[in-house]
């Protein structure tokens, strides 16, 4: 008897992840029936994408899981019509890509690069930075994606401190928790990094208040989500030199308007939600994998915790 | 007796390096007569910077051997006046420093983050660039800086290959030597990275026939010495488009001319020699363990060998 999966994302998406999900059944050895549609009733797995048509769980009667084809769960953990487990992608290419993206925006507001881009006007400007060592980097966030970017951080000597919600702690990081945690990492990073997951807490996190707390002319990079930040305390923090630049790859609307002030800030640089892109081939071997587990009767992996919200 | 130590450097650094140095003479115990003159008979070692007054060592009859404050000795080593040993600077701030800026400047042009930064324009252009895994990058010169910047980047998971003259290896680096090697690194290298020291066989390393090795579109980094490169070659290969970008921090002539073309180039960005800079306090350091070491009788750190000029 084959596993019946429902590919449960958006049609246009098929074309990609039907040949590389198979691909990875094969490779563990599973007997798979995958389709884009089925009668609900005989499905044993959805492959899933919160953008998709499934948003009633109900008519799925002897499922056995939802394994999330994105890392954001926000738009499906509150989903009163899901009982089964829930799994997030965590996706090898996914980290690596993040990892790439945090690194490359942080060294580039360390070395301002942005400087050296914008004024190639026959000046010689030989200013120096300071060392890595001597740069303070906060990540707000310390899940799969905040960890491998603070470690990767660290390898560069930069200084990181990192917060998450809960406690944890990680080697050649300095790590807090809780309100007051916050306000420190806040009032020490010279170059603040999103990484935190979307939930009722973290929603506009970053607002006029905290914004405040980030030393004068402060980055702020936001790979994460866009509700994270208030937007337009934001830009007040911006117009007033107050906070020094936003690099922003994610955003409330996407594409993010062609009238959204963040366009034409000149304190504002636009990314369009590159920094992580889950990657056909890898992420259908995460997929593989759980429902391989399942089938084993072993743990699910990057199981979300319906209460925590992620 | 104390140990009679010329700083035989631009007489503006004095002001720097002289306590920084006298710090450094206490911290492992030295007792050291530090002064920006003295009569040379009576000197036992000089710290040395090429563009100070001191060109002619004949006098300095008894002194043991000249410690450069710069990581390049192209403008002593060739001196035939000098028949002690020459020690350059191999300081942890001046790596780190360049270890920066080369990962800095490689993550750049692997994201592409100039397109973002110069198309604010409303323009939602979600293309996802490669992972690192799959961007190839290469090191000409595996010195410590060749090979420090190496293992960063591999840490980031690019796919790095690496030219030294002689034959080295090093752990997770493709590692090439002699003519073969560097037409097989060329060849391969979509970005491109000059760390070689200047020498008779490095000068114009870099020539048309070179250049035309390179894939098509390759970007060439170079924070390793100006002469490497043939400009008027480069030009060339800028203006047909065959090299798609340049990024210099080193030039033959510094500050780079406000009318050289590559401050104009729209393929070119020019950085005023901040890619590496000596640090004072980690330098003198560096220069007091060589002292030690001398009065000891211990083997003195970074000698030059004379004969290879590096």
């Amino acid at each position: 008897m084959p596993i019946n999966v429902l590919f449960a994302a958006k049609p246009e998406r098929w074309s990609t992840y039907g040949p590389a999900l198979k691909r990875a059944f094969d490779e563990v050895g599973l007997d798979v029936d995958l389709r884009p549609d089925f009668d609900p009733a005989e499905v044993d797995y959805l492959v899933y994408a919160p953008n998709g048509s499934v948003t009633d769980f109900t008519p799925f009667t002897r499922a056995k899981a939802v394994l999330n084809l994105w890392a954001g769960v926000e738009d499906v953990v509150g989903n009163t019509t899901l009982h089964i487990p829930l799994a997030r992608m965590v996706d090898d290419g996914l980290t690596e890509g993040m990892v790439e993206w945090v690194v490359g925006h942080t060294l580039r507001h360390h070395l301002g690069i942005d400087l050296h881009i914008h004024g190639q006007d026959g000046q010689w400007r030989a200013h120096v930075p300071p060392l890595a060592r001597d740069r303070k980097v906060g990540i707000l966030g310390l899940g799969e994606l905040g960890r491998e970017c603070a470690y990767a951080l660290r390898e560069l000597k930069f200084d990181v401190a990192g917060w998450s919600r809960s406690e944890k702690q990680l080697n050649g990081v300095k790590c807090y928790h809780g309100d007051a945690g916050l306000r420190t990492v806040l009032g020490r990073s010279e170059i603040l990094i999103l990484l935190l997951p979307l939930t009722g807490d973290t929603r506009d996190l970053l607002d006029a208040k905290r914004l405040a707390l980030l030393p004068e002319g402060a980055v702020i990079i936001n790979p994460g989500r866009g509700p994270l930040i208030d937007d337009a305390a934001l830009l007040d923090a911006l117009d007033s030199g107050r906070i020094g630049h936003a690099t922003l790859d994610v955003f409330r609307v996407e594409p993010l308007p062609v009238d959204h002030p963040f366009w034409t800030h000149p304190r504002v640089t636009v990314t369009p939600h590159i920094a992580s892109e889950t990657r056909p081939e890898s992420a259908s071997r995460v997929i593989a994998e759980n429902i391989r587990r399942g089938e084993a009767g072993a743990p699910f992996m990057h199981l979300v915790n319906r209460d925590l919200g992620y």
